[in-house]
This record gives C-alpha cells, sequence and structure tokens, in this order.
C-alpha cells in the first residue's frame, strides 16, 4: 500500500509502496482505513533531521510519519467490543511503556522511563499509509456530527491535557472567582497556530477571557477565528496587554516570547509551557525568580495526552464546532492528497493553520 | 516597653522604649510576653533598607521588627476559648486582606489583593518587644515537650506549606513510588541554611533521599546535622550530584545555582521557588524549555504559610526532636539579648545557621 | 404583572397579578423576560404543602414559585459588562448566605449555615412571572444553539454537580480503567425521571456502560431516549441487573430502591443520593455496613450546584443536542401556558418527564 | 520454630512447633525474628470459626496466625538496600494482586479485584511465630525512639487511611475553618478501643475538638487516655452529645450506634465507617436519605492501609509518645507469652484495650 516514509534520524520523505499484511488482525483488533491526517511541526521535524529522537520501529530501517488521523473500521477482530466496521475513529499516538505506575494505569502521557513509543515518531509507524491495524484500546470513538472536523481531535488531546492538569494543580488554593466561575480570569495565548487557537477555544467556553498574542497582525482568517470565539487578538509588536494575566500559555517554545510577559502575572497565577523550539536564549533575573516566590506563581510544561484527554476533546469538538459555525472548518487552510505530501512537509505553506492529508 | 525599631523603607535599626498599652485586651485577645524571636535575611533586609516592601504600619513613621516568635501567654480577654496563663504560643506573621477568597478562609498565604499586612514586615508591628496583645485566632499552641525548639517554628511553617503544595500539585500524575511511599524519590536541596535544613528535614522524614548542596564544604555542625537525618551533603564546585532528582528545591534565589542542575530533573519532576535575592541574571535556553515541556516538569514558588502550617509543623518539630536528638537545638548558633540584636542584624554572625533573641 | 404565587408552608397555587417595579434596574442587574419555566417535584411538594422549609420572602405573605428558568434580557444596567439586550439567560436559584467560606467564595451549593435563600423555595421570589430583575453574577449566558433546550440546564446543573463531586472525591485511588478512559465502568441509575436521564447522559457521554432502572416497563419515549445514548433499560421488577455497578445513583429518595442493590457494588465504588422523599423506611444489616467497609464503598448526597456548573452544563446541552437529534425536546413531554399551571402544579400529567410552562 | 496455628475457616487455635526454612533469604529478603504481635478481632473471628473468608496458604491446611507485628531483623538478603541487621520493622499486612492499577502502583488497600493475600488473616501465613522471611518491599522501618510502643502501628496505619482519605474526599468544597485551622470542627468517635482511641489521637493532634462515645461509662484507664488528649468520654446511655458532629467514625460496626446520631451531622459532614460485626439490623428511613442529601453529606468504608500510611504513622506515634507520656504505654493492659496466646484468643480479657504476645 501508499505510505508517506521517513528515515530517522536523517532527513527526508517519500511516497512509496510498502509491504503490508491487512490480514493479520488480531481478535482485539481492528482495520482502519485512513481518511486524513494533519501536519504539524513534529512532522516537519522529523522530515528536516532536527528531531534526534526520532527513530524507526525496533529492526526496521524507515518508518512510516504521521500521528494526526482520522480513520474508519473496515474489519474487526472477534472480540472487539465497542467498535463495528463503519465506525470513524481516532488512534491514541503514544503507548506505554509497560513498567511505570503511570503507563500501567493509562496515563502513558505521564511515562517516567520514557521507553514508549509514539506512532510515527518514534518506535512505531505513524498513519499516513492507506491503512493500518490498531488494538482496540488505543482507538477513540468519532461521533458522526463532528467527523468533518476530527482531524483537530489528536492535537486538542494535548491541549485538553495540560487544560485538566492546570484545573488539578490550581487547587492548590481557590483560584475560582467569587462567583464560582472562572469569568474573572485572563488566559493569554502566545501563539495563533493551531494549538493557540485551540487554547483559546478551550479558555473561551469555560468563560476565560481570552486574548491571542502573535508579533504580528492576524490574518483575515485568524481574526474572524477570535472574533467568533470572543477573543482579542493583538499584535504584541505594536501594542502591549492591558490586562494583568492569570493563565498564561506558551506555544511558541521562545523564552524571548514569555519572559517579558512573567511581570504581568497575577498572584497564583500559572505559566503552561506547551511550544518547543530551539537556538535560542533569555536572560532571567534574580528579580523574576523573587517576583514567582513572591506571587506563588506555578509552572508546568505539558506533553501528549490520556485517552481521557481524547474522550474530553470529542465533547469540545462537538461544543465549538455547533456554537461558532465554520471556525473549526476555517482552521484547515490546506487539503493536499497523500502525492502531494512532500511538498508541504519540507515547506509550511503560506498562511497555514492546519494543512490535512486526505486520503479519499 | 523595650523593642527593636525600624523606619522602613529606610536603613537603621535601633532598641529603645516604645509605648504601648497592655491593659487593652480584647475579649478575644491575649496578652504575651516575649520569649524569643529568630532573625532570618527578611530582618537584615529591612534593616539594611533593601527590602522596599517594607512599611510602619499606616499612620506611624516607624516599625517594631520581627517575625519569627516564641511567647508565653501573661493574661487572656474574657472570651478567649483554647489558651490560658502560662501556655506558650507563636503568633502567625500574615493577616488576611479581609476581601478575596483565599483570605476569607483561612489562606492568606495565597492573598489574592496583596492588601495583606505582615507582623514585623509590612504594615504591622512585629514581635521583636517585651510584649504584645493579639487575638487569638492567630495563635499557634505550643506543647510543652517542644518549646525549647519552638522558635524554629515560623519558618518551618512556610516549608510545610511548600511541602504541602508539592503533595498536592504532584496529584496530577501517580508520583509516589511503585511500593506506595516516596522512598525512590531524590530531594535536592540548594542551600545549608536553617530554611534548606528545615526542608531536608521534612523530605527525610518522608523518607525521601535527601541530598544537600551548596558551594562550599559543610561546617562541623552542618555535617553532623546531614548525618543525623541521613542526608547527603555536597559541596557542588567541588562534586556533582550523581543521581537523577525527583524534586529540586532552591532556597538561594540565585537562578545560576537551579538552572544548571535542571537537565538533572526526572520526568514529572517539580522544582520547588522558595530563595529571594537580587542583582544576578542566568541564561534560560529554548533547550531548556522544550525539556520542561517534553519531561511535564512542574515548578512553583511558594511564599509564607497557613494556620494549618504552623500547626503541621508543630507535629513535625515534636518528631524531629525525638528522632534526631540535639539535631534542632544545634540549628541556633547564636542566642543574644535584646541590647545585642543590632550588631547581628546589621552583620551575619559567622556561622549562623540560626541567630535567636532571648528575652528572658 | 401576571404571577403564579404561593403561600408556603400552606397549600394551594394561584395564577394572579402581582405588583413589581420593572424600573428599578441596579447599576449591575438586568431584566428579564421569563420565556419558560419547568416545574419538578419540589414546586409540586410547595404546592402541595408538603415541603415544610419553604417560605416566602422575609416580610412577605406570599412567595412567587418557580426556580426552574429561562429567559431574555430586555433591559441591562450601566456596569453590566458581560450581557446585552436579547441574551438569552439562566438565572441561579441559590444565593449564598454571605458569611461562611464556601459562601463567600461561590459555592453556596456547600453553604455551611443554612442560612442561603432559594428563588421560587424558600425566602425568595421565584422565576414564574412575566418579568423579573436579576443581578448580573448570577446569570448564566445561553448560547444561541441551544436555547430551545435550555429550559433543562437548571435541573441538570445540579446533576453535573453530582457528577464533579464523584469525580472529586473518587480520586481517593486509581478509578479509571487500565486504558485511561471510564469505558470499563458501569453506572446504573435508579429512576428514569428527567433527573435520572440527565444523569444517564452525562455518565453516557463520559464512555461509561450505563443501566437505567425502573420499577415498570419503559414507556416509548423513555425506550428511544435510552436507546439513542446506547443506555440499558430495566425493569426491575421483572428482571435483575446483571453487572457489577461502579456508581450507583438514586434518585428516587427511596431506602427500598437501593438498599438491594448494595451488594452488587463493585470494590472502591460509590453511590451518589439524588432523591428525596418520605414516608418509607428499610433496614440495614450489620453486615451491609461490613461490606462497605471492606469494599471501600463511598456514598455522598448531593445537593444544587454551583455557577460552574451550570457552565459545565451549557456545554453539555451543546453536546447532546447535537449528538442525539431530537432527544433534548423529547424530554418535554408537555407544554402549558401560565393559566394551565395550576392543573399541571396539583397532579403530575401521565406520562410526564418534564413540564413547561410556556410565557411567550 | 513455634508458632500459633489456626485452621480456617474451621475454629481452633494451637501453639506448636512448625517447618520453616530460615536460610533461604532471598536477595532483596531480610530474616526477621519476632518481638511481639498484636490481637485484635480479626484474630479472635479466625480463632471463633466465624471469618469465613480467613484461609491458609494455597496448597497448605493450616495458617500461621497474626497481622499485628513487630520484628527485628537477624539477616539481611544481598541486595536489600535500606536495612541491616539488628533495625526494628514492622511487616505490612497486605500483599497485592499484582492485576490492577492500585495494587501495581502501592495501593493494594484499593485492590480492586480482591485477589490480594493478607498475612495471618487469608492466603499468607501470619506473624506469630518466631521468626519469618519477608521482602524489603513490604518492610517498615521503626525508629528506636517508638520501638516500645511500634506495636500499635499496624493498627494505627489503617486509622491513617481513613483520616488521609476523609481529607481527599473533602476537598469538594472548603471544610477546614475561617482561621485555615480544623479546631472549629467536632470529631465524634463511637468506641474505645484501640481503633476508637487510635482515631481520638490522630484526630485531637490536627486540633478537632474529640468526643469519645461508648454505652458505658469509661474505665480509669480510658479516662486517663482521653484527659490527657483533651478529649471528651460520653457515655452515650446516659448523656446526650451536645454539639454537631462534622466527623463521625464508627468502629462498632452497629448501625444501630451510628444511625441514631446522624441527625446531629453538620451540614457538608463525613460519616467514616470502620467497625465491621454482624447479627444485627436497623432502620433507614426517606427522612434520612432526605437529610443526607440536602446536607451534602459523604460515607465512606474504609479497609486496610498503604505504606505511606505505616510512615505516617510512625510519625504519629513519635508525636504522640512524647505529648502524652505514658498514654500509649496504657493502651497495652496485657502482655502475655506465646504459649497463654490461646486464652487471649478464645477469650478478650477485662478491661482490654490492647493485648500482646511477647516473643522475648
Amino acid at each position: 500500500m501508499k505510505a508517506i516514509v521517513v528515515n530517522p534520524p536523517n532527513k527526508g520523505v517519500e511516497v512509496r509502496e510498502i509491504e503490508y499484511d491487512v490480514k493479520s488482525i488480531g481478535e482485539k483488533q481492528a482495520l482502519i482505513k485512513t481518511i486524513a491526517n494533519g501536519i504539524c511541526g513534529t512532522d516537519r521535524g522529523i522530515v528536516s533531521g532536527l528531531l534526534k529522537f526520532s527513530r524507526p520501529p525496533a529492526g526496521k530501517n524507515s518508518l512510516v510519519l504521521g500521528h494526526e488521523n482520522l480513520g474508519q473500521i473496515v474489519e474487526t477482530g472477534s472480540k472487539v467490543l465497542r467498535f463495528k466496521k463503519g465506525d470513524y475513529v481516532v488512534s491514541i499516538v503514544r503507548r506505554g511503556c509497560g513498567k511505570c505506575s503511570n503507563c500501567l494505569s493509562g496515563r502513558q502521557d505521564f511515562c517516567e522511563t520514557g521507553e514508549f513509543v509514539e506512532a510515527g515518531i518514534r518506535g512505531l509507524d505513524g498513519f499516513m499509509r492507506e491503512m493500518f491495524i490498531d488494538d482496540e484500546e488505543y482507538l477513540i470513538k468519532i461521533p458522526s456530527e463532528i467527523v468533518d472536523v476530527a482531524i483537530l481531535l489528536e492535537p486538542l488531546s494535548n491541549v485538553v491535557k495540560a487544560y485538566n492538569e492546570l484545573m488539578q494543580t490550581q487547587r492548590r488554593m481557590i483560584w475560582w472567582c467569587k462567583d464560582g466561575s472562572y469569568d474573572c480570569r485572563n488566559a493569554v495565548i502566545i501563539g495563533s497556530g493551531p494549538i493557540g487557537l485551540l487554547f483559546s477555544l478551550i479558555f473561551s467556553s469555560q468563560n476565560f477571557n481570552v486574548t491571542i498574542l502573535n508579533k504580528r497582525d492576524p490574518s483575515p482568517i485568524e481574526l474572524e477565528i477570535a472574533r467568533q470565539m470572543g477573543a482579542n487578538f493583538i499584535n504584541i509588536k505594536k501594542e502591549s496587554i492591558s490586562t494583568n494575566i492569570d493563565v498564561l500559555i506558551d506555544t511558541s517554545g521562545h523564552p524571548s516570547a514569555f519572559i517579558p510577559l512573567l511581570n504581568k502575572l497575577n498572584k497564583n497565577s500559572a505559566l503552561i509551557l506547551f511550544g518547543t523550539t530551539g537556538g535560542e536564549a533569555s536572560e532571567i533575573t534574580a528579580e523574576l525568580v523573587t517576583f514567582l516566590v513572591e506571587n506563588n506563581v506555578l509552572l508546568f510544561g505539558s506533553v501528549n495526552a490520556s485517552k481521557k484527554d481524547f474522550e474530553d476533546g470529542v465533547n469540545f469538538l462537538t461544543v465549538w464546532k455547533y456554537r461558532y459555525p465554520s471556525l473549526l472548518n476555517k482552521m484547515v487552510t490546506k487539503v493536499v492528497k497523500p502525492e502531494e505530501a512532500p511538498d508541504v512537509l519540507y515547506a509550511k505553506p503560506k498562511g497555514e493553520i492546519k494543512t490535512v492529508i486526505s486520503w479519499t
């Protein structure tokens, strides 16, 4: 079958035929036809040879790329309980180490050993291929009302994890407002890529006041998306943010983007680090450390997601699809055929929010 | 009565007579005779004129210094329920703003408005005086078995808060070991001052493996203290730490002290910022940010303590006094008379762990 | 204006004109035109004179009935920030005591003093009238996509509170399944009234396996509703439940309904008590107590909801409206005019799930 | 070696020689010399043949009795890290199923499968024998200062678990007092046996107001113990309790003991079921169910303990030994030789709080 294949840690990508036995479906497995893949920075990092932790499955020389996915079940094993032919599904990316307490209880996003594998990233073939077999336990059922936007579920799941973690960690004190809601809280998101917009959506639909920051003016689509969810969009090069910040989310990975904003943090506030990049450094002063101490500021890095985070994401997609008609669809700025994938994997299309490979 | 008085934000300190009406005890108040005060960096910061947030009570020109305290009740108001004459007490330092949800529920350590006052620091006279009147609700009862070490309770309370907050925030996943304890976890404490040693004690008595770091060799007393609690002491200038770190606590305030250690942090680990200082800066790279993201690292600054943290501290003091005989007493390296206080407030005595002013 | 008025604790209800100054809108208030009210057992309990805690506002002889509500803003005060004319809103029922920590932080559903008031129930006029003025802080914004089903929000809010409390309390151990989801957990709901169905919906959309119990066969509507959400419906008089139970929810208030099922509870399971009634007793044996102990069983009674629970309910309504088309509409089995309200308040219409008074 | 042996589920007990290879110490194991065993109701239940779940180890006909234990290490395997010859230890009773998430992460007290074993109770030989070999991971180190009272650690561990669970579950709202402590909370404990007294101690040392209930007058020892910790002791047959209750703990297992007290429960209060017995029943009315609902009452049964609960118990024993001199020692009302064990296992000595078998 056709697949998009890389050779990490070497650079390059090609669309080629691979051998794959679509008949060897285990009792608790399903054969899945790929509908679409999303492309993100990690994919481009692998293709460019920069992501050094990327590796093929044990004993193999190449890796099928792709972790953002949407598929449809073609056939099920005899002991599959919750799925049937025709169901739309999203596959979970990370598979646990089988050793640590977190992986043994379905929280592989908090794997302690680092011995997990990730489909399309490290040690496990990904989803950029015509078909694949997967275990029932790794599949998320996609209700019919959101099939057209479900390609956003995998990136969303990581955002949901970070949000859920924020709510859990902030229980160190009373963080909600005096009316019991979060409508007095200001969430500021650095970056207006797909992750930034998904964070904006999740905080908006929890009634935070949301501001999206970038160092350029918004595109018309970004402006329309922000307007629909009731968020502000600020070009930080032109305008400074006027409010204090209760939760700051960095999706850029640049310390130079978030460190200058830390002095806007309210007491008991939180900073979520989500973005990853390299080749940059900023200064952190002892005065800033004192500020973090005196104000009980919390910070955490967040990566990956649990199955429950995917499931919560399914419900969020339904909410947003019907509350903000066409917003989610607008986030898909380009759809390409598998044969065209190398082009959009080598270079990011102009004005991209999310580029999607369609297999149908 | 005699008191140790400062004029913040101006520098200087003097021991002088002040006027104070020891008769005006309210129904729910007690008159307390000061037994001892501890001296910490905050006191010296006020005396040196460096702590710019320090201020006298509203409408006054000077401030009675002192927040670390131990006293004995001389007289009680008619509606005091839980205390009687002769009881030993420690007074809570921070008094809430009366407005935010945290202050209204006894968590003034998480005050949101910043409108709190702190005895001996900002807006409220402190405890370095012969006697003072305080409300019953701000008093912690000191059981007789620990009167001799209870001067350590106030600094300890802040350490207890940070520890309790760690345990609450780390509930974001399964952080305990596979046997249900914490004996597989490595706590590394930067700094061997009183706060560093109290952190070491709390983690030791919860069965973490504890390492104390400093950039010099330990003094004989520090070595003896570390040995008694079963902790390692490493001169980080001579030796590097061999283990990975599950919780790193900085009591120095120097980014140059903790940033080079962050690459030793385990997945899902935590960094507690507790120290405050100034006049220094370090670099934080995008690669380090990526590391924090990929490893779900948590960080928080922690300041002050709730009444429950003081109460937990009372129990810890009893445990440590009897488990490590003489350890806590060794932490008091110098005792001075009130008249000698200016000397030890202007300059830190050599080999100091904790210097105490004795009023009896 | 027209209103539905009761005289608690005396029985009776009448539709009559009341005096109400619709001009006296405060700066942070809004004037709201009533769209609809739902009727529940509490309303009928007041009308029948059985609910002895029901009382008029202080200094008044009668009470405007009605707590389930949906309205539309007609006018706003000058300092209203988040609402404008034309917005659809639901008003919160309970208003805090202004004294206890829970009420002071927006958690009046956990009021400690009992000095709260509840619109249409005790001490505060309710929403069964043409118009009313309310404070902005008590209003929930209803997005346009769910206006037609938002009359279900108030009863739903109480269900959301209980669900959120379950998830918080069950954090005493690892309760999720080995894949990180809840798809291995069986939720059994006693009762198929509106509350029972809303509990079924919330557990279904969190991927629990849901069984609805009643002591009669389901009506065609109930059967269709259960089928749509993927739940079983069991007539407990004819059939016993085959699975063990991880969470049992009683919406009946009858100990005879839930006590015989307790021996089906799994280890670490939970029982939520939600229903209230009277005039019945059942036996609890020491053997049953031993069973609860040996199996770490948790039980809690749950009443009322916070503003955040209402807001979560808004999102759930959007999910269910689009995932299960027509299901929520089917729950409204009868719509009456205000003039007809006494009929449906004195006696429950046959086949009722939810009866609604329409004011438009 | 000598051992106290039972044949569950048959009644009877004998002191006899058993065969046991004290040489087969694994690399991560230790050989332990028994110092003492405590006797509790479970032991007597097994001896009397009433505890039907008691069973010998797989493939054996008899069971060495005894789960409350204190021992001293005689020899260690080559890979034991944290213990050395001469260390005093207490062994954990329950060993996990190796299958469920809770057991796989050291929370076998919340085992989900029920396939655990318990030393001296079901499926695993107990500690009433001269010596035994155990895995390092199941051993709790006893600091020297509490060796004389450490026989109370195993029963205490179960009390600590229940207390920790209470504090976790009550985080469903703000339960602490307005000063941030628990000094406004009333804990009422039904029963003055060893478990009742340990609950009283734990709540006393957390500053709850504690009342101990029994249906008889206190013995002089009980009165002295209550007085030392500052608790009230009420003969519930003569006197009713005057305060409302924030947490009620039943150590009796009799529904007739706790059900009549439920109407004294405050809003948001909790009931901990800890006692187990049989042969009794009480009535629960729908009105009582309504009361539990309207007041958000929480209830849970609690059994067993994690390793962390044992470790917390070690710290509590140190606190209580030095805060209430001789109190813990007074709880041991009788010490017998192994040969005399059958007498005190068949019939409870008069005035017993805790009877101990001494092996040295």
